[in-house]
């Protein structure tokens, strides 16, 4: 009886995961990041009570995922304290000694809602306190050397919108920098869950995320684009975002289906996406060790 | 002796070339773009003339990829007058009777500056009279349901520039409508060719071919970024493009070695790299069919 494992790493917490070989979960813990050294034991202890036969990891990033670089498997650059080039997979694999899939948790979460949407050509984003995207073509996933950072390109402004400088550390007004959920508060003073649906600064933010999805689609020509995260559960975000998307779009480019269809929040309820993907990264291990 | 054919197609001109197995061209024709079936059949004779294996096409836009569609192989809804719905591959590919590759000019020059480079993972992009762009990754194009149409995505305004509305008839101020050449003559009545280097309409361009840069290395991660086309064959613009590139990435992720090496000119000379792309493709399909 096969077993997956998936670890979806955040900033606050990683989400740890049993699966059976249809990706019904069995058991899910959360537990809190804390030290690299606390939250990886917790990861192991985990699993060493629960064993897998292959596991699937998404990860905050920058990570290394490139499999010829001497720091293979690693979160490298992070600003958040204390993980900055924490050697995370190795530490992981070492002790389980199981095959470990690693890529970032927006290219998990792309790629389990591939597997739930059936669709092999497909970005995810979240949209949250920051914003990052993740691609997969043909079932691989898209980045040459190193993983893609959507979340950080460069969009037009909005006319209204021209004096906020944005809040990206590294580009100001880079789509994070204009777009994720701290730069409402940013804005306004006021926190995004508590700011009236009736605020135009909802309409300035679709606007870059439409613009996004816009981008996205004339990148990728994907079949589905789908944003998880805190901003777009907003339940008024999305008809924004379509409305605008399809303005700008202009009919340049037909997409697939209908735009309800098109651009979509996830398939995979309770940001479950990341998990499955980790489960079906996991069981994409084990088939390619017997081949 | 194999022989590969390559067909790159223009809004003004079609080039024709015959390759040899190492793609060294053994003859190549230039033919006027006219009416279809004056331009097909220039073609057809051609290739009738210097028989050939196998063929690559990478033809003008927006073209049917699809491999599974009714109209694969078709120029689509281009506005070039004539040329809307036209079977350009099965009208080749019938009468010549060998194996033909079809895809975007675009395609086939990034196709042709991975055999070159040997960078597995490059975008190529041509800014002429209109933008245009290309991905390979692992040898394959980038691409879900259709091709890349990477011009027409959005990026940020320069602050000098925010009066000018832009010349894409479908997005006014998308990249094609911002820094293609004709925007240059948009701007300040002189075409691009004679405007001194002096003018700060150089390094408005430039900023936008940077953001795009920037944008595609955090979309795609790439080893390489080609620019073809008359805009980037100005001697100056190279090192504006990289300056900018270098202070809007502002080191957020790492570039594969030196700047001068990651954002170039095409190592293939004289605009070849379709015709080289085009051998390739057409290899690759013969490789292909003794699997």
């Amino acid at each position: 009886m096969v077993r997956y494992g998936s670890v979806e790493t955040g900033g606050t917490k990683f989400v740890l995961a049993i699966g059976d070989e249809n990706f019904k979960i069995i058991k899910k813990l959360q537990i809190p990041t804390t030290t690299p050294d606390e939250t990886i034991e917790g990861v192991i202890r985990f699993f060493k009570e629960n064993p897998i036969d292959s596991l699937g990891i998404g990860s905050f990033g920058p990570i290394d995922i490139n499999l010829n670089s001497s720091t293979y498997g690693y979160i490298t650059t992070t600003p958040k304290a204390g993980w900055a080039q924490v050697n995370l997979l190795s530490r992981v694999k070492e002790v389980l000694n199981v095959p470990v899939a690693f890529t970032t948790d927006v290219n998990a979460a792309a790629y389990g809602e591939m597997i739930a949407t059936g669709k092999q050509s497909l970005v995810y984003f979240t949209i949250g306190t920051g914003i990052g995207g993740g691609a997969v073509q043909d079932g691989k996933f898209v980045g040459g050397i190193s993983h893609s950072e959507m979340g950080h390109t460069f969009v037009k402004r909005h006319p209204d919108d021209l004096d906020f400088t944005g809040i990206c550390p590294f580009h100001g007004d880079c789509l994070e920098g204009l777009a994720a959920g701290p730069s409402i508060e940013a804005r306004t003073g006021i926190r995004g869950e508590d700011l009236p649906y009736e605020s135009p600064v909802w309409d300035i933010i679709a606007y870059y995320i439409a613009q996004m999805a816009v981008n996205t689609t004339l990148n990728f020509a994907p079949e589905k684009i789908v944003f998880g995260g805190g901003v777009m559960a907003q339940s008024h975000m999305m008809i924004r975002v379509q409305e605008q998307f399809l303005k700008l779009l202009n009919d340049y480019v037909q997409i697939p289906g209908l735009i309800d269809e098109y651009l979509v929040t996830p398939s995979i309820e309770n940001n479950g996406s990341a998990t499955i993907g980790g489960f079906a990264m996991a069981k994409e291990l084990i088939k390619n060790s017997y081949n």
